[in-house]
Formats: C-alpha cells, sequence, structure tokens
C-alpha cells in the first residue's frame, strides 16, 4: 500500500493507494470515523458494480448505511442533484456528526464533495474514486463544484476529505475510453514532473499496458498533485500549474456538448498549448510531437475539432481562470519546467489565432 | 472608530465600528480590495435607504458596481435566490478577483455570504449589516446560510469576509422591534461576558436608551464574539457557547412561523433555558428574573407561546447542534459563568417536560 499523507491548513489526511482496498474499505474507515451514518453518493453507472460491496464493508464495521445513487453524467452536476442529495441527508436526519462517501467518478466526487461541503455548513467526507481519471486528479486537492449553463465547476467549494481511498483493481471494469481518458491526465503530471516519471511513459504503448502501470502511475501522479496543493491550497500560485492543457482543454470540451470526454479534451488542449507557445517561440516545437505521441499511443485525440476560433475565445474569456482582466496560461519550456503566462483577455482572439494558422 | 482584528486561520480581517462609517465606505474598502467589480446585494427594505449612497462611495473610490436587490424577508434564504445570484454574477461576467458586499440585515448577509463562499469557489466578500442583530451577530463569525423546509440554517458554509463595515449611525431608520431584537443579542453575549458589560445594561430601561448607547454595545459584543471564533472557528468548543438560547430559541421561532423574529425567539430561549435549568438545579432561580428584567425592558417576549411541548422536542431532535444522539445546551451558573451540558436525544422529551410544569 503506498500512503501519501497531504496537510493543509484546515485537515491532515492520507490517500491510500492498494489493490483491492475496496475490500478493506471497513477497517480503512473506522481508522478515522467513529460510528455513524455513512451517506453512500454514487451512480447508476457504479453503484450496481460496487455499492453493495461498499455497503457490506461499511456495516459490518459498525456504520449505517444509506445508499444514494444518481444518474452517471456530467448532467448530474446540477443544482437539482444538489438539492435532492441534500434533502435526502435532511430526511434521513443526518447531523453533523455523520458523513458522505463519495463513491464514483470525477462527477461523484465533486458533487457529493459539494453537498458535504454546504450541508449544515460541512459534514465529514471520505472520497472513493472509481474512474482512473478520478484517481489520479479530482480526489485530491479539495476541489468540489457543480456546472453551471455558462460554464463547468462555476459554482463550488474547497474541502478536505478526511481520507481518500484509491483501489486499482477496480479499474478492469473500466470501458478503454475511460482508462485512456485518465492516462491523459497522467501524461500531463508526468510532463510538469518530468524525470523517472516521464521516461516510465514510455512503456505505455497501447490501452493495455495502463493496467498493470496503473499503481505506480497513480502513486506518482497523486504523490506530485498533493505536493502542489500542499503548497498552495488555494489555487494562488503554484497550483495553477495543474491546468496545463486546461485553457483550451475545457473550452473545446464545453464546445463539444458531450461529444469529448473530460481527459480526451485535455489531451487535445494539452497539445494545442505546446502548439501556440512554440508558434510564439517560447517552447521548442519538438515538445509538441513528444507529448503528442505518449497521448496518441493510447490512442488519445490530439487535433481541435472543427469548432469556430471565435466561439473558443468566447468560452475562454469566461474561464475562471481569468484573474481580472487577464487569462494565465501554463506552458513548458521543457518536460518537467513548467511556467505561468498572463495574456489580457483583450489580446486572447489575436494571440489564439496563431493556433489556428499553423495548426 | 472602534477596530477589532479577527484572525482565523485561513484569513485576518478587521471589523470597523464607527458613526457615518457608510460614508467614507469607499475610502474603507480600497484598504483592503484593489479595482474590480462588486456586487452590492440588498433587500428591498434596506436598498431605498442605502444603496445609492453606497453605490456612489463605491463608484467614486474606483470599483464597478452592480446592485442586485432581494425580496426582504427570511423567505429569502432559499436555493431559488442563491441560483439567482448566482445566475446574475454569471451573466455579468464576475470573475474570481471581483467581490461581493452584503448591505443589509442577517439574511441579506446569509444569503449573499454563502452566494460569495460557491461562486467559482470562492470570491472576495465584505460584510455591511444594517440591522442591530447582523451588526452584533450575523456578521462576524463567518457562518453564512439557507434555510430549507426543514429547518434554518441547514445549508451553509464557513466564509470569512475581508472587511467588516458597521455603521451604528443607520440604526436610527430600524423599527423599534428590530431594535430591540438586537438588543435581545446583546444581551446575551453580556449574560456571557458578565462584568462590566453586564452592568452596563442596567442603564437600558427602553427602546430609545439603545440609540446612544449602541457604539458601545456593539464593540463590547463583537470583541466577545470575534474572541470566540478565533479560538473555535469551525464551533467544535468554545463557540458553541454563543448558542446560549438558541436551542429552545430556533424551535419556537421555527413553530411560531414567522410571528417571532429570530432575536424574540431568542429572549425567549435564553429565559427559558435558564428556568430549565434551574429547575433541574443547576441555576439559581435568580438568573431567570435578572435576565427577564433585562429583556422586558425593552418589551422583548419572554414566555414561551402557546405551542405544544412535543412539536418543540421534535423540531429540536433535528437542530443542527445535535451532534450524535446529544443536544448540547448551553446554560449559565451565574452570569458570566456559561457550561455546556450534553442531552441524549431520547431524553429530551422528559427533560422538557419540567419546563412546561414549572412555567
Amino acid at each position: 500500500m503506498t500512503n501519501i499523507e497531504v496537510k493543509t491548513r484546515v485537515k491532515q489526511y492520507q490517500i491510500k493507494i492498494m489493490i483491492n482496498s475496496l475490500h478493506h474499505l471497513g477497517t480503512l474507515v473506522t481508522k478515522v470515523w467513529c460510528a455513524r451514518q455513512v451517506a453512500v453518493v454514487t451512480d447508476t453507472n457504479v453503484g450496481p458494480y460496487y455499492a453493495k460491496l461498499v455497503t457490506d464493508e461499511l456495516t459490518a464495521a459498525g456504520f449505517k448505511v444509506r445508499v444514494m445513487t444518481v444518474p452517471a453524467g456530467e448532467e448530474s452536476k446540477s443544482w437539482s442533484q444538489v438539492q435532492s442529495l441534500i434533502n435526502q441527508l435532511s430526511a434521513a436526519h443526518f447531523s453533523r456528526s455523520d458523513g458522505v462517501l463519495a463513491l464514483g467518478g470525477g462527477v461523484v466526487g465533486d458533487l457529493a464533495g459539494f453537498v458535504a461541503s454546504i450541508y449544515m455548513r460541512g459534514i465529514a467526507l471520505i472520497q472513493v474514486p472509481t474512474s482512473l481519471l478520478a484517481q489520479v486528479d479530482s480526489s485530491v486537492g479539495g476541489k468540489t463544484a457543480i456546472d453551471l449553463p455558462t460554464g463547468k465547476n462555476l459554482v463550488g467549494s474547497f474541502y478536505q476529505p478526511d481520507l481518500v481511498v484509491i483501489d486499482p483493481a477496480i479499474l478492469v471494469t473500466l470501458p478503454p475510453r475511460m482508462l485512456a481518458e485518465g492516462y491523459g491526465e497522467i501524461v500531463k503530471c508526468a510532463a510538469l514532473v518530468g524525470g523517472d516519471f516521464w521516461q516510465s511513459l514510455h512503456q505505455i504503448t497501447s490501452v493495455a499496458a495502463i493496467l498493470p502501470a496503473a499503481p505506480d502511475l497513480i502513486a506518482a501522479s497523486v504523490a506530485f498533485k498533493a505536493r502542489v496543493v500542499m503548497a498552495d491550497e488555494h489555487e494562488q500560485g503554484q497550483r495553477q500549474l495543474l491546468n496545463f492543457g486546461h485553457t483550451i482543454g475545457h473550452a473545446v470540451e464545453l464546445l463539444a456538448d458531450g461529444q469529448l470526454m473530460h481527459g480526451e479534451a485535455v489531451a487535445i488542449g494539452l497539445v494545442q498549448v505546446c502548439r501556440l507557445f512554440a508558434a510564439h517561440g517560447l517552447a521548442p516545437t519538438s515538445l509538441t510531437s513528444t507529448l503528442k505521441a505518449r497521448l496518441m499511443a493510447v490512442g488519445l485525440p490530439t487535433e481541435l475539432p472543427p469548432i469556430a476560433p471565435q466561439a473558443v475565445v468566447a468560452v475562454m474569456q469566461h474561464d475562471k481562470k481569468v484573474h481580472g482582466a487577464a487569462l494565465t496560461w501554463v506552458y513548458l519550456s521543457a518536460v518537467g519546467q513548467p511556467h505561468l503566462y498572463p495574456i489580457a483577455v483583450k489580446d486572447l482572439a489575436t494571440w489564439m489565432g496563431d493556433l489556428w494558422s499553423v495548426s
């Protein structure tokens, strides 16, 4: 088992990465929670596979479990699901001493985390991410969120869990497309870190190669992310580096209207931001092809879909990462050498124009 | 001007108490905020009096102001108002670098504070409380909330403002009933603190006597509350003392269905909790009449309205202050001598029964 310790200003907790950890969940949870009611929030995809195992584990450990299932998919990151879950907690008389366990991918983690953060001004939370993307990404850092029609993750909170349990064994039930998606996030982390982590990706020449390497790749990604988050909990400095590939990625994801998964959009964003900064002379051209090769090895998309440049720019102007009149980009001058680069919102269209002229 | 410094784990800010501080709001705000968009959230009672002054002050200081008005009254602490305000912020392209200024009583402070805490995972907040109750109570401590049909303040966050500006001069526009309500909260603080603060209340023999004493009474109450909050930001220990009178108060308020103001319900709660603990031999009987005299001097109610004991108990079982199977009460063994006292939820009905038998 890999244990990664996260210390924030308000909380200290562990991320446990272990094959079959789900089969020891009761024991793991009793180390951080005394007996209480637990709302296991899951979705219609994950629930049928693991809700019973989790319920049995927690019940055997003395917890009173109530499973709350939301429809699978990004649409559940909505006000109506927040209200529905909160009404269920209230109807079941959940008190401040009870807890929420998020069992699912990023959507469930974001939604259940947000609900836990605002019900009675915050009740205890444990994250059990079940997708590769959620295991390497959204379960670490305390970000919770729901979407608005005007953009993703526009409402949410920073809220740290008491424990994160990651079981790489359950990735076998993931469709290949979702494995590849999560791997895109691992490529992002490795490109930011460089060194051995980056070198280790050369063994991943297909989606099938991800599974056996998953425990190590997850541990390396999570350890990196935990380091960054500890240094900058509220995303005012270094943590912005984690947005590498997300500026274009978020916009492309929104405009693709459900046709691209988050990790796929980020894969496109990673390659395109490298290309953009290469066009501006701030990054070597070779970096674009290097990154592209790693992502294409598992079949991830790297080229922009046919969308109007103006539409991408318009979406970016509404990005949460806009601070005042500037949008802060992340680029690499080499693998392992990330930098922040603010661009005035009014100059975005001109600056981005180069992207379409060179691609 | 009285300056009270509040230091929490995540933020340090000042509470400024000064006659006519609203006329210097621009200058005060520029000390904590650089130029940005500001959403002034107010309600249909307060807006007509002060929204223009606040807008002029902020505009002259270089801020871009947008006034957002909600209907006056507790009903605005609702999901629909949260969504409406967030949609307005999003439509106006508010970014993480912009801010919310809450201009109003407790409802506006709770609602606008909650919105500020979740929009883009938290944007800057300034509290300008305009009712006496909000000035002494809800603007200090970082509690934000909305209500659910099942209870008050069941959804919310702990979110600290960058600044709190209190102008006792604007209390002249308050109806006497609201002045008395806020004074009830001052009596609560003074009873917890004791000493000179408590003694100073003997000069308040009518509602009219509140206004000239307001700056000192507010300063003493806020200083006390700030001390407690600094020691226990997330209400796990000492901060629970501030719930003195609220256990019965909240239940009575809910059951009175809008007929009692919050401070009136708390006044009843203060006297009844003293009576209850006296009946159980934990407090002197004289304390009940002492407290009652201070509250009745300004016409506050102190006796239970005709409601069924079972109803009060049923509501209490759903109180946020229920931890596991116990509800933690606050009682005084003497003025200035508060204590916490947990009672098992299953014993509440029996324990409370004494209240009706002795009153």
